[in-house]
């Protein structure tokens, strides 16, 4: 591969830039700005229909978003038919502004303000492409005639604000940011502000774009910085990043930028947008959360929120993308099942109610997730806590360590050789045939107790097909139960392990029994009984652990 | 939402450890090392088959990795199967080593010694979990309890790689890292390394994992310039990451923690791995590609290496995912398709042979994918620009600029009103449909020129279903031909704007004419015509350009 022909295409800024990196969290949610409507929605194989997006709005504004960038009605009918639904039809929240975008052109400026004229409250967004490349490539002018398409620009949008109805707020891009030297896109964005003239009262938003993404992201942050101190009317401007995601750097773009002084994040739902897509909205506001920060967006139904976006834009949420996708929660392996099998144990018993649970990094339940169908899941790569977890949470058997350890053997070679994952249901069904309430080839059919000197049973036993009468005695009923099937099989085996517990609650509730013996030959064996009488369900595991030698 | 219940669960390490920050890009590539097989395989729903594993594997080597952890063969049958099919049928080139994981127990070492014998050149990857919450709710052991147990294995490792036969290297990671102190992970790994003795000519690897990510991406990269500060035997021992992407900055971290003193990276294609995956290794390499840095990795048939991948997964590659994504080269919007257009053109004529193409990180060639189906596709929201080079690449036709313009509307409304793409012939089939030598309701059945005073035509014109006769004259032969419509027609009108070029190369090669009219009402129509004879093609322009009116 012919790397020679690429070289860094970004511009540093001097050093001294990077007082961001003393700070390791970020202290408050930044102000959202949702491009999905407009980025998002320009990078679909189909665009949303009107319909669509009337309900992509509802859904953005239902998580929370203040500011929702709504389209570049100039560009196409359909974008200028939706922001005048929006606008006409009264479907703007009082407390959301709407924003639309604008090249610095003189008939697209004018258009967009026709296409706001009337709304409640919308940023107007222009923007010109400042970069190397296409300074040279796309526009073919002087630095100095880049920046008048931008002050023209500006000026006619001041204008035009004091003619058309409406209360305006406008926002300023140097678009291709990334590709720019950092001291002229300055000069470019303090000649707007100069024009526009913000004041704290009514801020201008400047913003600067991960337009592609050129550089790692502290040369971003280090960017950030540079303008923070160096803006004009600095308390009269938010700054606002944009990142887009092509180096997979687009999360670390706008969360160390933040640090370094930018108070707007634009995002998209689940990271859409054009090529590699723009920075996920989700992710930010989530690692915000799982840091004890209030993100200021609400996505405890993440299963809606998934289920509108994957309708409306035909895209798919990735298996992995952070806090959403499908496998983002579960465990598979062995070790980390047992872990978060102790530590969800450690929680339930803890007086700490700050979450740590180990792989799992927030709480599933939070965003309306489950930990049944998400968490631990069973395959021919888990392990004995994991399966033993499944069988605890779901049908309340908490099986003895040494016998969760078989059962898990038995359940991952059963998943290995079928060549697929393992429901719960399917895991129980294991467990079941393997050790539970096993008749054959050995049936206690009937049996009476009677207290002596320690405890006599009188056995009826059905062993290989044919009935045995038995009289035994032992210490308690379980070993009278034990000489009994000893003497009519002809076997020798001692009980090793016998543990019990209720199965369900309240007084009919059945109980669960556990037993292993030990044979002559070295081996173990186990069994597993339920019963509502806790002495039929210890003998229904006793003669379970029998049957499985056999 | 409750957020309360979170709290940072990382920590950071002392002010004094950003010296990375002033670094802007990375030098060279790190020491790959693929964890696909392990970390990748454990998180799919249905792991890999001994001869899928097989089959990735021999992927992998072809792609250039060096270094290959290949499962943990004390696990399960299946994967120590693996290991031992590999070295038994000689599978592993001579410049490869595979990896295999342990924990630090006792029975788990041995089998992995039983797995690896005879193995030409492996690496021993042993780890214990360190983390504060680990310790507490997992292990329940004291800091001290824990590092012993990543003494004991130490020493049981030394012990048996000399009672084993085969070449071995050592690999230590303090499992969940991230959720532990620094200065007692320190003290950790410089317990294990000076048991394990490095060298400069046998360095050891200290793998520094974000089993799950809690900080942000300079946190961590502090952390690891924090250790390259202070590990025992830094010459002799190589740092490895192992990022995974909770909080989706598993790239940065991997970047940021190089400049800080990485030398390894372990890594998984499209960044599979567990919950949110490990660190897409195609992104890491791509990003030093596209600055001019050799990635020591060939990703020149990405779309063979996505076959492979989703085939033997069962997962899919997300349309967005960097450098490998279907859409990640995608422009579906009119400026970005117009400045990609220009860009392209700017590149053919410049000596500069420096990729910088607007909106295209790097070159879809380099990796085996083609600007025609990848780069620019038409849909609602696409441009002239677009439209205009996606007909000139496909189809040799140079629309003027004002043609492109009407073209442009046409095709984005034939799309909207579709609701669907249209592929590259679509467009084509509306330019045709549209503009290309329409015959109706005007045909010119016979022609013949006369050179006079000027040149005299002699045409026969079937309108509207007649056939009619009919001498003119004009100062060429177009404009004899306008004033023979005019006059059989008994309209009025002014041939605007005229051009051609050649559409195929060689003698025989067919003309491509384009004209516009104008009308007395204001309007202009626009019309295309091709033939091998030039006058015939701009006849058959300037009679659809008429058409175009009715």
């Amino acid at each position: 591969m012919n790397y020679q022909k690429y070289a860094p295409g970004y511009y540093p800024v001097p050093q001294g830039y990077s007082s961001w990196a003393t700070k390791d969290h970020i202290e408050k949610a930044p102000q959202w700005c949702s491009v999905d409507l407009r980025d998002g929605n320009q990078a679909l194989v189909v665009p949303m229909s009107l319909d669509e997006k009337l309900e992509f709005f509802k859904l953005l504004v239902k998580i929370g978003f203040k500011q929702i960038e709504v389209g570049f009605p100039a560009a196409s009918d359909t974008e200028y038919e939706f922001v005048r639904t929006l606008i006409d039809n009264n479907m703007i929240p009082d407390d959301v502004t709407i924003q639309v975008l604008t090249q610095c052109r003189d008939h697209i400026i004018r258009k967009t303000f026709e296409a706001i004229e009337g709304a409640p409250s919308a940023v107007v967004h222009f923007y010109n492409s400042t970069s190397v490349a296409q300074r040279q490539q796309v526009f073919r002018k002087s630095p100095e005639e880049i920046c008048k398409i931008a002050t023209d620009g500006a000026e006619l949008v001041k204008k035009l604000s004091q003619e058309f109805d409406g209360n305006f707020r406008f926002e300023y891009s140097p678009e291709s940011f990334t590709g720019t030297e950092p001291e002229y896109a300055l000069h470019v964005c303090n000649a707007v502000i100069d024009i526009m003239e913000p004041t704290p009262e009514r801020p201008m938003i400047i913003n600067l774009p991960s337009t592609v993404q050129m550089s790692m992201p502290h040369v971003y942050a280090n960017q950030i910085e540079f303008f923070h101190n160096h803006l004009h009317k600095r308390d009269s401007v938010c700054i606002s990043v944009h990142p887009h995601n092509d180096r997979g750097t687009g999360v670390a773009d706008a969360e160390l930028a933040m640090l370094a002084g930018a108070q707007q994040v634009e995002c998209c739902l689940f990271g859409n947008g054009e090529r590699t897509g723009n920075v996920d909205s989700i992710t930010l506001a989530m690692n915000l959360y799982s840091h004890g920060v209030d993100p200021k967006l609400n996505f405890s139904n993440m299963p809606e929120i998934c289920e509108v976006y994957e309708r409306v834009t035909r895209m798919r949420v990735h298996e992995r993308s952070p806090y959403a996708g499908a496998l983002v929660f579960a465990a598979f392996s062995g070790s980390h099942q047992d872990a978060i099998a102790k530590g969800m144990d450690w929680h339930k018993h803890s007086d700490d109610s700050r979450w740590t649970c180990p792989y799992i990094p927030v709480d599933p339940v939070d965003i309306g997730r489950t930990y049944d169908a998400d968490v631990i899941r069973i395959n021919s790569q888990s392990g004995k806590g994991g399966i033993g977890f499944v069988l605890a949470q779901n049908y309340g058997f908490d099986l003895p360590a040494k016998m969760r350890e078989e059962l898990g053997y038995t359940v991952k070679s059963v998943s290995d050789r079928n060549h697929k994952e393992l429901s719960t249901p399917e895991v129980y069904e294991v467990f079941c045939n393997t050790y539970l309430n096993k008749q054959d080839p050995l049936h206690i059919t009937e049996i009476h107790f009677t207290r002596v000197d320690g405890l006599a049973a009188n056995v009826d036993i059905e062993y290989n097909g044919k009935i045995h009468g038995c009289n035994s005695v032992g210490n308690g009923r379980l070993d009278a139960v034990t000489n009994a099937i000893k003497s009519v099989t002809g076997t020798d085996f001692a009980l090793d392990y016998y543990s019990e517990h209720s199965l369900d609650s309240g007084s009919t509730s059945r109980a669960a029994s556990y037993i292993s013996i030990n044979w002559p030959d070295g081996t173990t064996t186990w069994g597993a009984g339920t019963d509502t009488d806790i002495i039929q369900s210890g003998i229904n595991a006793l003669v379970s652990a029998f049957n499985n030698k056999f």
